[in-house]
């Protein structure tokens, strides 16, 4: 689509970041993010119409922390399949106000309309200095490569949804909180930003490997991974269930991790809370577009294809 | 949905006005819209796929024409049905960005997702002076009431488009360029602001009568219809096929005109041009709620539901 856009010269993120900003004045931007939750292909089953309505504000949220940008209001259009009750659209709009109150954000307005499918198409808005904005472009060679959390379990999360996969109760009670109820990592992208630590950052909903390839090509780098940050609750489903846990550490998708590069040594100016969390996976090469494991072994990139079924 | 959402205090716009505003700074403020465009209810038969990306923008642009906001950007999300073309999501993609162009709008950014339905979402982003925005709740009894053109042959397109009336072809040729290739206020709305010539102001797309009775309702006025804003064309239509004129203009639905009410001497001040085109309907009387004909006839009030097929 974008190849049909009359672009504007004086953007303050690129065309296909992970949002958009336009200049109020000298060093205030506008920031935008447009993302849409399908029914039928983002809402695994057995998630509520309520959690829904969240995760569509949510998904939006973790663009915006990518990019260091608080998020101040929101629009969002719903489409709602005929046999729609009241009810089902005040769970809708309770969950959507959910997720825009535990980020600081409100919801302004909208509009509803008769669709086959249901749509919550959810519209972000804040303001940000221009200098604070984290680029996907900016990662230099020797940076290190971190996440803002563990990979795995969220993918792992999502086959058992999808009766694709097995775990006895307690774990998969684990597993499917954050598939149901994921969290944008708004409280880190903001502190990246005003520490200005970061050099370059992505959300990782499309995946990990995905969001670590998309990070070289458009900052023009290679990056070399020492670790697969795999979460404990992956490795148990992987052993239980015989599947790959770098596949679902590297092609999940859905995480809303922040995945970002950093000179190493800015990282202390993080409050001491979010750094711990954050996992030291790799380093920033010269090798422009070359994804790989510390031995060489390059990393297949696939795209996320949310769970077409 | 609004029922369900945690209100700001401090919006320049009311909820469920136009349009939604949040301040910048003392008197500068940011300017959302959302609408969706759904192809099965806002697509009429007959109308290319440009022309539903063209659509989808311009009656975003409406509601900001009727605030007098100047729209700047806009994110358009996508919903595309199996079987889409890369060639059917260019056309969608041209019309948008054309849309937006003929309004000095630039398209930022947006996402495509699989639907059952097609699905533009559009959303529109501008700033205006605080002091300038047109609310829907500032009629004042005594003023006058206009459109800004004429009503009916929109409604009588949609009929022909529909295959619910029959009209020569070159008739049928004028009826439904407005329908397919409907166009937004902007310059009307914009000078009625920067004269601050208009007390209130509403978009007319869920119809005349709609738009009336809505002024009166937010500004607690009542109006008092003087004159059918009918177009020869609509008069055309109407008398071929025997179906009522007042219906076709009073309860057709998506002209995207402006409804507005104004001191009457304050529009000497709008350049000569916007100025003539206006149309002198009616006056605001202090009954609330009450629309209704110089003779006391009251005006039904219909919503307008699309063109549900």
């Amino acid at each position: 689509m974008l190849t049909q856009i009359t672009k504007r010269a004086d953007v303050a993120l690129p065309y296909g970041d992970d949002a958009s900003a336009l200049a109020i004045s000298k060093n205030l931007v506008a920031a935008l993010k447009a993302d849409m939750l399908v029914g039928t292909t983002d809402m695994p089953p057995g998630m509520t119409l309520r959690q829904a309505g969240r995760k569509a504000v949510v998904m939006n949220v973790s663009d915006f922390a990518s990019k260091g940008i608080q998020p101040k209001a929101a629009m969002v259009s719903l489409g709602l399949p005929s046999g729609t009750s009241r009810s089902h659209v005040k769970q809708l709009a309770r969950g959507v106000n959910e997720g825009a109150r535990e980020y600081g954000v409100h919801i302004l307005g909208g509009d509803t309309n008769r669709a086959s499918d249901l749509v919550v198409s959810c519209f972000l808005y804040g303001t940000a200095k221009r200098s604070n904005l984290i680029r996907r472009d900016r990662a230099r060679s020797g940076d290190s490569v971190f996440t803002s959390g563990d990979f795995g379990h969220q993918a792992a999360g999502l086959r058992v949804l999808l009766g694709r996969g097995k775990a006895p109760k307690g774990l998969r009670r684990e597993l499917v909180r954050p598939a149901l109820r994921p969290e944008a990592r708004l409280a880190l992208g903001l502190a990246l930003a005003k520490t200005r630590a970061a050099t370059s950052a992505i959300d990782s909903s499309d995946g990990l490997a995905w969001s670590l390839y998309e990070i070289a090509r458009a900052s023009r780098v290679g990056i070399e991974l020492q670790r697969l940050p795999a979460s404990d609750l992956a490795r148990r489903f992987a052993r239980l269930n015989r599947v790959s846990l770098s596949d679902l550490v590297l092609h999940g998708g859905e995480e809303y991790e922040l995945v970002f590069t950093a000179r190493k040594n800015r990282l202390g100016l993080l409050p001491a809370d979010l750094g711990r969390s954050l996992i030291h996976i790799g380093r920033v090469t010269e090798e422009a577009g070359h994804v790989a494991m510390a031995d060489g072994r390059q990393i297949e990139v696939r795209g996320w294809d949310h769970f077409a079924r």
